[in-house]
């Protein structure tokens, strides 16, 4: 039988990763295809709202990273165990996103002068300021993002820092092992270790 | 006895606005302080990440507006009748969520030049692509935003709306029926009706 869903989504980790994590730890098949830069402009306008990741499954294309992740989490039972801790979960996530679009924004930056710019703020302050936040709510949730327990936050957070860090070529956990200790946790689940050494390398 | 929930934000609707919509939607009570761009600097470093808007209930300080948002939709029952619906109410409030963005960094964009071309980019291509999109999708989801039900997206989707119509002193609906059909229809929910007659007046 073909597999259930189809992942659409640039040859890099990037958004489609989170995706892949919860595939992975889930055990679901699901075709991961994958396109260059330069295919995306003839594919840009068959996406739902001209982005990707999308995940076609039952002649539907769905779209939204994280909307599309909440709702493989739930059937995964890796939102926590009520909508309270699936909201710290949320909280968490979103967190990340706001961390993440900072670091795109300078990353894709084209203006030369702009993204030194952009360079100095988030090197000096976001990134920091992020991190040691981040840290120490791991710190305060027994090293998970959700107290204590393996949720998709952890998943999707660990899959989004990892591709950050390769795409900054910085090291977000030398100074926070709280950090540390979740992303290592992570990356040693078995499903996840045999996705990350089997996967195609890429940049970030 | 004390409401439960305080919310605190801006003396504006912005993002404070889809939650007020929740709680009255709801007839939830809560305390709605509200704050002035002069008093922000003082308060930022007591929000859990340096934004709001937050909500205090029980001892906890809850952040980040979607995450609160959809853990109040859940408790009333707004977020569709499945695992299924609930996706398809995050994918339409996370596109929503790309088209705010867009519109608040030209708004606050402080660079005149910047803006200038921010502004024709803004209202040449994104404002129609979007709009002639989410139309298109209320006209397919039978005048709602999911499958023609009244969930939490139709309720967040249009307070959003109405205040970035406001923002950039625009009609989103003029040239869209059927965003103007989700539009009066909410906010002819007499709970809602009745928010926003008494609601503080504010620019958006």
């Amino acid at each position: 039988m073909a597999p259930k869903y189809t992942l659409k989504y640039f040859n890099l980790r990037g958004l489609g990763e989170p995706l892949r994590f919860l595939f992975a730890y889930g055990g679901i098949e699901y075709e991961d295809v994958r396109f260059s830069f330069e295919e995306w402009p003839a594919l840009k306008g068959s996406m739902p709202y001209g982005k990707a990741p999308v995940i076609e499954t039952d002649g539907e294309v769905l779209h939204q990273t994280m909307a599309m992740g909440r709702y493989l989490a739930r059937q995964l039972k890796l939102t926590g165990g009520d909508d309270w801790e699936a909201m710290l979960c949320d909280m968490a996530i979103d967190t990340v996103t706001d961390f993440r679009l900072q670091i795109v924004g300078y990353h894709y930056e084209k203006d030369e002068s702009l993204k030194a710019q952009k360079k100095e703020v988030l090197f000096n302050e976001t990134i920091p300021y992020y991190l040691e936040k981040f840290d120490a709510d791991v710190k305060k949730n027994d090293g998970h993002f959700v107290r204590g327990k393996l949720t998709w936050a952890d998943l999707v957070i660990v899959a989004i820092f990892e591709m950050l860090q390769d795409m900054l070529q910085v090291n977000f956990t030398e100074k926070y092992s709280n950090l540390k200790g979740i992303m290592d946790k992570v990356l040693a689940l078995p499903q996840i270790k045999e996705w990350v050494e089997k996967r195609p390398k890429t940049n970030y």
